[in-house]
């Protein structure tokens, strides 16, 4: 799996490990041709040596760089990083969701990294496929890769924060510590009295937490639980929408709530 | 390309022309080995003889098949078509699009589907690739099996209505007489006062047209034909999303508006 697909990006983002401690204003570096980033610029972005184009350091400020030369074997570039103001803060919202098949997983992380989401928790669910927590996405700390492509995509620097190895009950404790005044809202399309969108328009413009269940959706164990921890439930009409399907919908009521979109 | 993703689909859609006419209530179909739908059903859906799924005719009614023999080359289906009520109509939801690169293409037709729009008229635009009108996905008819596909996810036999050999300045001109009291819609990144979300606040519950440009975005000559022809413009927030993530954003705000998800 390619590091970016061949659809264009906005930015190029680098780690803040592959420059000295602390990142400095002006720095070269050189990439291996096989790094997916040196193949993006050269064969997507068709950049010359001597062309620039947008750079950005991950959680960190944006800049632009230059394509100084070109070997066989390794792209050199200069980069000038923009510190000064932080980048903008992504949107107040928190997803929880179901641990989904890998493909999908996939999907959500680089279109909901893309949309702007603060924090994602990936979570076992009682009817969840547990091996998909085993998946390489998870093992091999390749779901950063989609997040990275995401925000590249966005323009954005930042990445949200995941987590995909807490059970719902720690995730919602740890939520309801951590974010006290968010509305809390859970999926459902049993046992909803409402459209998302129809509940978004009675409520004040606050942080949202999200919670959407596995494919196989919520069991009655889990809906007592959350429930309890005040969450309500709404759905997305009677149309069958793939989980990435409905993660974009809901996070874009969502922000279009937060007046975003 | 198959005809049907691994992902399960909800419902198996046959074509009314595999029939007589005019179809009968019961029925029984031979499919190929190779047709996709008999692979999906014994693969992905892992029927057995004797086990039943959920079939529909398409713009026609849903009903039950059974798989009643596999064979090395075929797989033999005994249909029951619930004739009566007609399929619930489609959102009052039409989509204009600047011609996107064929994938892009193949995703927004699969996925407005599933969301559920009424027309989606895919337009040549000044700043578009004219090419990407000579894809095997138009020149075949290949378009069709993506729209077969979402309405098959969210278990819907109606598709929506499809052009794409149109200008933009023919399809609101066709339009204007179709839908004339429809609220019209432009997503613009550079010229829109509002985001999509808020403007939506403001207006009655009516159809909508939706125009999206092409990767490029509109010119100006273009956008004065859309504010000439009554197009309000708005856009999806700062971020930068691709094609296919701001049709079911867009999409998704308009359901919305409309009351259904």
């Amino acid at each position: 799996m390619p590091h970016f697909s061949r659809v264009r990006v906005n930015i190029i983002l680098f780690n803040p490990d592959e420059f000295p401690t602390p990142a400095p204003n002006r720095a070269s570096l050189t990439l291996p041709r096989a790094d997916p980033r040196a193949a993006h610029i050269i064969d997507v972005l068709r950049r010359k040596p001597g062309d620039t184009f947008d750079a950005g350091l991950v959680d960190g400020p944006r800049g632009k760089a230059t394509l100084a030369a070109i070997s066989p074997d390794d792209a050199s570039l200069a980069l000038t990083f923009l510190w000064g103001a932080p980048p903008p803060p992504l949107p107040p919202l928190t997803l929880i969701i179901g641990l989904p098949r890998p493909q999908t997983a996939r999907k959500i992380l680089n279109e909901a990294t893309a949309l702007g989401v603060s924090e994602m928790h990936f979570i076992a669910t009682e009817r969840g496929e547990p091996s998909y927590a085993q998946s390489t996405l998870w093992t091999t700390g390749e779901y950063r890769r989609h997040l990275i492509a995401g925000a590249a995509q966005a323009f954005c620097t930042r990445l949200p924060r995941i987590t995909f190895s807490n059970t719902l009950t720690a995730t919602i404790a740890a939520l309801a510590t951590g974010q006290p005044g968010a509305h809390r809202i859970a999926l459902d399309n049993y046992e909803s009295p409402a459209p998302l969108g129809g509940h978004l328009k009675h409520i004040s413009r606050a942080p949202i937490i999200l919670a959407l269940g596995s494919e196989r959706g919520w069991t009655s164990t889990e809906r007592d639980q959350l429930r309890a921890a005040h969450f309500a439930f709404a759905h997305l009409g009677p149309r069958v929408l793939r989980t990435e399907t409905a993660a974009t919908a809901a996070i874009t009521l969502s922000l279009a709530h937060l007046g975003l979109v």
